[in-house]
C-alpha cells in the first residue's frame, strides 16, 4: 500500500494539509459491535488541540471530530471508520512571506524538490496538525485495549536539560493532566514550564523526552523475526514529527551494562512466569512479556522559531529569516497524547494478530 | 504480508532455525541485469561468520552462499534470488540440557506459549544465526548502492562503558576491519578488546552501541508520513537482536538542545541546497537531505552467560542455570554487517519507490 | 492492510454506507503536479449517478464530488486525494421493513452473522453506493493514464439474452453515452431498454455482460508471478457488486479452441513486436503486449426485486418479502463507469510500478 | 511486499526458474503445532509431476519435496516452511534453439523487453514448472482445511468441445484420478484422452475448463469490500498460467437469467440459514453462505506447438517455428492439483482473519 497508511490488521490512512480543508483518518479493522464513546474520543483530542495553554501555539482551533462512516446506533460497524476534523483557524495570509523561503530544520525545500508542488501554508502535508487525525484514530484503539485490561500512559519526562525523577510506579492520568506540561512531578513541572516560557521569551524553542508506559500487556504478543513489538512501535513512534530517537526499557544505558547486570531472572508468580526485574522493558525476543513496556522517545526543539537564522529562498538566494507564524516553543506537551495514540494503534494491531 | 517479509519493493523473506537443516532467504524486487560480485557477496557475509576470533563464538561454520534462483550468467534475472546458507557445525545435543529450562533474557518461554512447539536447539528461530540470510541479502542491496554512488559505514562505537571518539570523517572500511572489534579507532580497539575478553573470562556478557553512516545519498528518499526515513530505518534496525534503541543525528542529546542551536542552517554549495551542519543527522521530514546520514544503535549484553541465574523450567520449578552453549561474550563485532545489510535494504526500498 | 483497501502504489480506501453521512474515498499514491479537470472528474461520477433515467433507480442524489485533501492551486500535491459525496436523498424510513427480514440474493444475513452489527438501511456498506467513491477515484487515474496516451472504454454488451456484434473497432464514447443503456449499437441498444422496461414492469431484473476494452497499452505492464495484469484486473473487477465472472481475450471460447487457432502469431510493425491476432487479449505471461487488452464481465441480474420471495426473518421464521426499496431493474448501464474506474486503477498500479 | 509473495495471513513467495538449480516456495503464517503428513504432501506434488502419462510431457522429474525449515519433530513449528524441489531432468541443450527465437503465445519478448536479461531455458521464470511450489504450499494448505471439515475438490469438466455431465454431487477423488485426464466422468473422460493425443499426434494442442467445488464452508468467510471471496480466489487463480477466465456459481450464465431465476430464496435448516438453490455458487456479498463454493476456470491451449508458426527472432527478423522441446498437449491434467492448491491457499487466507 502506499506510504499513508500504516497497520496490518488495523490500518489507519491518513490524510489533509494544515490549510485546507480539513485533516482527517480513515480507520480500517476496528472490532464490529463495539460501544464507541464519543466523549472520551473528543476529550482526548482536545489534549493535542493548539491554544490549550500559554505555552502552546495560539492557533485557536475547536477541533471537533466529525465521524462519516462506520458507526451506526452508538456502535462500531466493523467498516471503516472515516474521521474528519475542520481546520477553521487557517489564516494562509501569515504564510505569505514563507512561501519562497526555505525555513531552516523544516522540509520545505524537499517537499519542493520531490513533489514540484506544494501548499506551503503552514508547511501544508508535514505539519503536525495533520496527526489530529491520528490521535482520533489512537482514541479510539485505546477505548479498545481499555476493554482489554491494557492501559497506555505518557508524560513528559524530560523538557531541555530538566528531568523527572524516575516514577515508582506508573503515575496517574490525573497527576500528568494537572499541568499544562504533561509531567506527573510538580516540582519539575513547574521548571519546565519555566524553561519553556524562557524559550519563548528568547524566540527559542526546547526538546526533550517522553515517557511511555503500557500496563496490563499480556504475553506473547509480537511476531518474533520482522514484526518485532519494538520494531512496529519504533515504526510508529518514528513517523511521528520532531522524534529523533527511541528506547525500550534501559534502552541506551543497557549497552553500558554486563548481561549479569542485565537480564532479568525468571520466577513464578501466581502460576505464571514473570521476570524478578524488568531492564528489558516488557519485550524480549520482540515479544511482550507480561511485564510494563517501557519507551522514551526523543524530540528535537521545534524546528520554528523567531531568532534570526541564515536560509536560502527559492531562487536560491541567502536570505535571513524570523519566523512569525503560530507554534509551539516546545511540542512535548501536545505530544503526549500523539505518543498515546500511535502506541496504542501498534499494540492493537498486533494484539489482533496475536488474537 | 505474513511477518517474515520485510520490504515494498525489494522484499526479503528469512527463514531457517539455528540448528535445522539451514538458514535462507528470498529477495524479490532485485533489479535485472546487474552484474552480483559473488566474491563480494561471500566476503560480506564471512564478516557475520561465527569462529572468525577469540572473541566470538566457537561455533565453526563456513557459511558458503548458495544461490539457488534469479541468477544466470553472472548476472540477476528481476526475478527472486534465493539463498540458502547450511548449518553444518549444529551440536544439537549441547543444547539437550536447555530443553526444559528457560533461559533468563531469551524468549524461549514466550515461543512455547506462543507456538506450543519449538526448536530449543541453539534458540531455534529465535537465534542471531538468521541473521545470516538477512545479511546475504543486504550484501546485494550494498552493492547496488555502491553503483548509485551510495556507501554504508558501520563500527562499533562503544562497549560497554568504552566508547570511541566522535569520527571526523566517515572512517575507512580498512580502520574498521584493522581489528576483531571493527573499531576504527585502534587504541580504543585495544580496551574494548581487553574488556570482551575479560567479561568472557569472567562467564560474563558486555552491550554496546554500533554508530551508521550513510554517505551519497540523494536528497528526497524517504515517503514523508508513515514511511519516514528514520521510520523504516527504526523497522529494520529494532528487529536485530539485542537491539534496545535507535537515534539519528543528535539523538536523545537533541532533546537537551535549544531549536538556535540545533537547526541546520542552510547554504547553497555548487548549485544544490545544503545544511551548514548536521545535527538532523541527514533526514529531515522523514526525507534524506542529501548529507550524510547518522544513527546510534544500542546493544543490551547477551543474554546467554556462564554466571549462575535464577529460571524456571518448562513445569514451573524454580532452578538454577549456568550456560554451556557456543555464544558471543559481545555480539557487536559481528553485528556490524547485519546493521549495515539492514541499513542498505531500508535505504534501498525507498530509493527504488522515489525513482 | 485492512480490506478496504486495494493498490501497491496507488491505493484507494473506500469508507461509507448508503445511508449514512456520506461516502468517500482516499486515494494515496496519486503522483504530485498533476492538473485535475474538476469538470471531467464529476462529469465521470455523473454517468454512475442514481436517478438518470428511467431505466435506474428512482434515487435522486447530486452526488457533487468535494476534495478534502491533496489538492492546491489546480493540481495535486502527491498527498493522499479525499474525495466526500454526501447521501442526501438518504430514505431510511423505506428500509424500516427490511429490518427485521434477510433479503435473498443479499448479504444481509451474513453480514449479521460476522458483525453482530449492521446498518440495514439500504444495505449499509454492502450498498453498490459505495462505488461512488471508487468511480471518483478511477476518474482520475483515468486522466492519468489519459496523459500516458493509454484509452479505457466499457460498454454494456449483452443485457439478458440480447447481445450486440462484435465491435470491429473500439466504439467511440459518443456512441456508447448515445442511449441511456451505454451499449454503442442502437439497434441493440433499443432492445436491451425495452428488456430492461419491461423487466421492471414485471418487478423483476435482469443481468448482462459488460465489455471494456483498453487501448494504446505499452508493451510490459504487470509482474509476471503473483502480479499477473490479469489477476490483478481480476482482483479490481471481481471486487465490484453483482460480478460473477471475468474473461480475458477470447476467454471461455479459448478454452475449445486448438492452439493452431488461439496462438497469437508475432510480427514486427514499425520496427516493434506485435501479434498478427488479439486472440489473446493484449496479455499474455501476465504482461501487457501493447495490443488492446480485452475483457468480458458477467454480472448477475439485480437481486432486489419486487416479485415475491420465500426468505426468513431475523428470528429464523420462513417470511414471504415483496421488495420495495429503489433499486436498478438492471446494474449494467450504471456499472459501464464502475467498470472503466476500477479497470483504470488497476493498470495504473502497475503502470507506476513498471516504470 | 514484491509481487512474488501471495496471501495477507498466510503468504507464499515462490522462486525459481524451470531450468535453474530447483524451484520452491517459502510458506509463512501457518499454524504452529500442525502434524504434517508428509506422504499426503509428496503425493499431492506428485500428481502435478511432469511424465505421468503419455498425455504429459516426457520429462522426466521425481519432484521430491525438500523441507530446510518450520518443521520440526513432525509438526510445524509456526515458523516460515521453506521447501526446495531441484530440477533433475533440465536438458538445457534443447532449448539452445529457442535462445533467439521468440515463441508466440509465450512471453519470451516481453520478459528481454523488460527485464533486458532472461533464461530463455524452458521458459525460465515463465514455466509453469513454477508451480510444483505453489502445489507443495496448497498441499499444506489442504490438509489444514480438512482439519477444518473442508474440502477442495477440482476436475477436469471439459476438454476442447468435449464436456462432461453436471455433476449432481461432488464427484469422489478417486473417480477423478482413475484416469490420466482427472475427469470423474468416464466415458467423457475416454473421449478428451482421445482428442488430447489425435491434438499430439497432431503438433498441436487442446484448452478447456477445470470446475472446483468446496465443500464443508463455514458462512461468512470472506472480507466484503476489496476483500471479497470470489476476488481474492480470481487473485490467486488467474495466476496460473494459460488461465483465461474465472466464474462463480452460474457464472456467465448468470447474465442471461432474470432475477428471479438466480435468485437463491433462503430457509431454515437445522437451525441455520441455508439457500433453497445455489445460483451464486456458494458466495454473496463477497462472503461465503455455507453452500458449497463452485468455479469454471477457463484455460487457453498450450502455446508450445509443434505445428510451423510466424514468429520473430530476436534481431526482428520473421522466421518459421516448430517447436521441439517437450511440453504437454493439454495442461488440464496436470492442472486439476494447481487449481486445487491455489483454492486452498485462497480459502485458507480468509478463513484466518475470520477467526
Amino acid at each position: 500500500m502506499a506510504r499513508n497508511s500504516i497497520g496490518k490488521n488495523i490500518t489507519i490512512t491518513s490524510f489533509g494539509e494544515s490549510h485546507g480543508d480539513s485533516v482527517g483518518v480513515v480507520i480500517d479493522g476496528f472490532p464490529s459491535n463495539f460501544t464507541i464513546d464519543l466523549n472520551a474520543l473528543q476529550s482526548f483530542v482536545d489534549r493535542r488541540k493548539p491554544g490549550q495553554s500559554d505555552i502552546t501555539t495560539p492557533r485557536k482551533e475547536a477541533d471537533t471530530v466529525k465521524i462519516l462512516s462506520g458507526f451506526y446506533n452508538g456502535k462500531s460497524l466493523g467498516s471503516p471508520i472515516a474521521i474528519v476534523i475542520p481546520n477553521l483557524d487557517a489564516k494562509p495570509a501569515d504564510y505569505e512571506a514563507l512561501k519562497d523561503v526555505y525555513r531552516p530544520g523544516h522540509a520545505d525545500w524537499l517537499y519542493q524538490e520531490k513533489y514540484q508542488h506544494r501548499d506551503h501554508r503552514g508547511g501544508g502535508r508535514s505539519s503536525a496538525r495533520i496527526t489530529a487525525g491520528w490521535v482520533a484514530a489512537g482514541a479510539l484503539a485505546i477505548q479498545y485495549l481499555k476493554q482489554q485490561g491494557i492501559q497506555v500512559t505518557a508524560w513528559v519526562n524530560q523538557v531541555w536539560t530538566i528531568q523527572a525523577p524516575d516514577a515508582v510506579n506508573t503515575p496517574s492520568p490525573d497527576s500528568i493532566e494537572h499541568n499544562k506540561v504533561r509531567c506527573w512531578h510538580p516540582e519539575t513541572a513547574d521548571e519546565m514550564i519555566a524553561a519553556i516560557s524562557q524559550a519563548k521569551n528568547d524566540g527559542d524553542s526546547l526538546g526533550g523526552v517522553i515517557r511511555c508506559v503500557v500496563d496490563g500487556m499480556p504475553a506473547g504478543v509480537g511476531e518474533p523475526v520482522f514484526g518485532k513489538l519494538q520494531a512496529i512501535l519504533g515504526l510508529y513512534l518514528l513517523n511521528i514529527n520532531a522524534v529523533k530517537g527511541i528506547a525500550f526499557g534501559d534502552g541506551f544505558s543497557s549497552s553500558t551494562m554486563k548481561g549479569s547486570e542485565h537480564n532479568d531472572e525468571l520466577t513464578m508468580v501466581e502460576g505464571r512466569i514473570q521476570g524478578v526485574s524488568n531492564h528489558a522493558g516488557g519485550i524480549v525476543g520482540g515479544m511482550s512479556t507480561g511485564d510494563a513496556i517501557q519507551m522514551d522517545v526523543a524530540f528535537k526543539p521545534t524546528s520554528t522559531i523567531a531568532l534570526t537564522q541564515q536560509t536560502v529562498d527559492v531562487n536560491g538566494n541567502q536570505v535571513e529569516l524570523s519566523a512569525t507564524g503560530r507554534h509551539d516553543p516546545c511540542v512535548l506537551p501536545r505530544a503526549v497524547p500523539i505518543i498515546e495514540a500511535m502506541t496504542a494503534l501498534a499494540i492493537m494491531d498486533l494484539l489482533i494478530e496475536t488474537r
